[in-house]
């Protein structure tokens, strides 16, 4: 049977615009609960839902979908009925931190912003259950929001959590050292905000093994020593560069 | 006098989207020249344009505008008349690689790609040249395709290229990366697509030192050893991992 309606838990950035989203497309979120009667009241206004205590949740209702933080999960579970079937959306917890025996795992691939909307539709849901019936009606709740729904085990989303690290956290972390490298030199940021915006929508078209350009690319050992030369009061960001460096000549000898 | 015309040298993407930009803003392109007289003829019919030989340049005429490889532009300067007006695309090339007095750089910020049309009004030009009136000039034609131009001296180019090697060479290999991960999982890159996106738009409006997140920023440290020990048949990529790892907790500590 697939679900109709919801009940979540949480209040945070995931929880919000689930909640929301939810309400726009249709699927009734029955109940907010929260630890914070206010926060979960917040919430539920979202979609002029009820709210309550998580420790109140009632033995039976609809599917609850656990939107808190990773080291929030498990104690969260362990306070809603064992009777109940409930997700979680993270993308590194382990579907048996819930103790209940219908089970799974609802985790939108995305970071989420308070205040901008996400555009649900291009959003990868990655879906995993107890039990393949489960399974099944979670595809097609996620199908309600997104284009892009998958059916993954716990070892493929363990992999797809440090390739997200790396494309999304490391690739943050070179945002913020290009852009303390210019500041230091008193060079605006907004030199380079054209460059990553393109960079990043080349790769959402094209295989970026393909796109890989300068000068370690090239082998330009030239310029490449020139650089780290002009990193050398940086020891930190000169080693980055070196080992990135040395890694992408690596791949293309 | 604001230059109302120009000359091109290259056949390339860059000089191929100049010329169609300078003719689209009403900027007229008066010759295009080539060291292969076929490639200066396909380049100019994108403009309307006379075509010819480097070699064959006259004394006289338009300012030069010099859209070729970094290792072709002292070649190529060293074929044109001293007394012309030149400069470069480049934005690792010294100005001093041309021979002519009245020299310069007009460098547009940006990784071009052949059946994209640039967005040219976001794209920074850096300018730079051997004299001030000419700084000006040159500005002012920037202007006509853009509207984030910028004068900047050699000195700071040469920060910005590191930085843009950061920001844009490097986060392309950790796109790379994170594709050959999933790949060898048997994952489509398409999971990770939004998510570059994303963290690409973010950066677009805020700091992003402010936007960091992930494992190593939440100083989770039994998440960072699981997935080291993931990519433990990985060494080259576990240890990138790890000083990228090392580097956000040394900037949170």
């Amino acid at each position: 049977m697939t679900f109709k309606e919801v009940d979540m838990v949480g209040s945070g950035n995931v929880a919000g615009h689930l909640i929301r989203a939810f309400h726009e497309a249709g699927i009734r979120v029955n109940q907010v609960f929260h630890k914070d009667a206010a926060k979960a009241a917040d919430a539920a206004s979202l979609a002029n839902a009820q709210h309550g205590l998580i420790a109140d949740a009632p033995p039976e209702g609809p599917l609850i979908i656990i939107a808190v933080s990773d080291d929030a999960i498990a104690e969260v579970s362990s306070l809603l009925p064992t009777s109940r079937t409930v997700v979680h959306t993270s993308g590194t917890v382990s579907m048996d931190a819930l103790i209940q025996k219908e089970r799974g795992v609802f985790y939108p691939l995305q970071t989420f912003t308070r205040d901008v909307t996400p555009d649900w539709k291009s959003i990868p849901f990655c879906i995993e259950s107890s039990a393949s019936a489960l399974t099944k009606n979670l595809c097609e709740l996620a199908v309600v929001l997104s284009e892009a729904v998958y059916t993954l085990n716990s070892e493929q989303r363990k992999w797809i959590h440090v390739a997200a690290v790396i494309a999304n956290n490391f690739t943050n972390l070179l945002y913020t050292e290009s852009a303390a490298l210019l500041k230091k030199h008193e060079l605006p940021f907004d030199l380079l905000r054209p460059l990553i915006a393109e960079t990043a929508r080349k790769a959402q078209q094209q295989d970026p093994e393909s796109l890989q350009t300068g000068p370690a690319r090239r082998g330009d050992i030239e310029t490449i020593n020139k650089h780290l030369d002009q990193l050398s009061d940086n020891p930190e960001l000169r080693d980055l560069y070196r080992a990135l460096t040395e890694r992408i000549i690596q791949r293309y000898p």
